[in-house]
């Protein structure tokens, strides 16, 4: 793991740093290709978005591309995780008037994949720790993920890929770190992200490239028993980019009723460098 | 300011910990006095049931009171914020099995507070921010403090002391750094903290006092409107103790009709050492 601390190799902060007093910042998970960043301008656009809402200055968009240059250099498939904090200051909670933020760039190999292959389709749960809900925050990827932490505390068995969470109300959110489609077999349907959930960069994809082939996707309040019902099932990631649900809390779906033209256009592009 | 991190004086801490990556860990903001910390019981309570929920080992506490001993000695009156972490590893969200987690204790002298004296009260407004609904977060003193950052963001009038957030359903669940209380002349009211909000030690206090002076003091759900129409309300926490308020969002409230004898027996113990 190589780590950059402002530019600088140095893998410490300073524990006065708003992001581990508070939670006070936001972070992309991004896949690397060939030495790149995939799906790259999505990422810096909910960057972008999620500093606007917290009112944390936006790290300037070229000078950030070179320092992922650098922290990519021999990286042919990895991970990058970048971490925007608010930096230092403020009085309590309150910030400061004109932060000083911190950039952290992570870089490591991509984990192997031992939960189902891309055909195969994965096996899924639900969580009891519900997410959590603030319309303020919801749909930025901030640093406040407790409720993730705790959702993927709750299963060991290797074989369960991911776990879904659902709001206190009982709404289905997605998973702890996934987002979740369902094909109706007529047009996909995703939770919304205005209280709750992060607006995932393949979540988007998705929809753009439902939108390009004429098929409706839609947001869309979804209970655990229109899962049952569904046709098919798949989550989004930006490191696993798509993975259909072969199973959800011993529900076996048939995977040959998915739309696989779609399916297989987001895999595509969600790997593709640019 | 002194810091330690596991009994070492340093100030720095690994990128990777946990309580920055995701806000994994909890925190005690401790009133020193006499190089003692006060309330000190009531604090290490909350951080033993915080870590419990977590699953995050407890410190040991008799370790913990000598490190604290040595990181207040010559501060006869200040703050010490104390930080349990779940440290690093695991994968992704997902914890590892056996957590070595991280203590981070900063000391720094008491605020002044030019906000208003004991007897004069003090000013109060409502933020727009929502405080966040999570019944498996509510309560315990995690990182996860964004609602109360954006909150604190939202005034800068330096005569407002305080701003008060509700949940998203409309629920008054206190200040944005106090517990609150509404006096109707026979009872105190305060927001329950199953699904929003801390369990303030300066809260538990208020209500065992309470309970010791025969005052009845019951959690319920409180609106503005309720607010509106109390006899009076006051605000605690850790470092203030307790605040009267004087004017709330243009509202002004007599002082006088509080139950004094009360709020100074709160005042008074929960600046006490031990």
């Amino acid at each position: 793991m190589r780590v950059l601390v402002d530019g600088r190799g140095q893998d410490l902060l300073e524990v006065v740093d708003r992001g581990l007093q508070y939670g006070d910042g936001l972070f992309e998970t991004i896949r690397l290709r060939d030495e790149r960043p995939c799906q790259w301008q999505r990422h810096l656009d909910r960057l972008a978005c999620g500093a606007g809402r917290l009112g944390i200055p936006s790290p300037d968009p070229k000078s950030l591309a070179a320092e992922i240059a650098d922290a990519a250099h021999g990286l042919d498939d990895g991970v990058l995780k970048l971490i925007l904090t608010r930096g230092r200051g403020g009085r309590g909670y309150r910030p400061p008037d004109s932060p000083q933020p911190r950039r952290i760039l992570l870089t490591y190999p991509l984990p192997l994949d031992p939960l189902g292959s891309w055909e195969e389709g994965v096996s899924v749960r639900y969580c009891r720790t519900p997410a959590s809900i603030n319309p303020a925050l919801a749909g930025i990827k901030h640093l406040n993920r407790l409720d993730s932490v705790l959702g993927s505390r709750e299963w060991s068995d290797p074989t369960i890929a991911e776990g879904l969470m659902l709001d206190p109300s009982g709404g289905v959110v997605g998973g702890t770190r996934t987002n979740l489609f369902l094909w109706d077999g007529r047009r996909l349907l995703t939770p919304p992200v205005d209280r709750s959930g992060i607006a995932g960069t393949r979540r988007a994809l998705t929809m753009d490239l439902a939108a390009q082939s004429g098929l409706d996707c839609v947001e869309s309040r979804l209970e655990p028993a229109d899962l049952s019902l569904a046709r098919g099932l798949f989550l989004t990631n930006a490191i696993v980019g798509i993975w259909p649900v072969r199973e959800l809390a011993g529900h076996s779906f048939d995977l040959t009723r998915l739309p696989w033209s779609l399916l297989d256009a987001v895999r595509q592009a969600a790997q593709t460098p640019g």
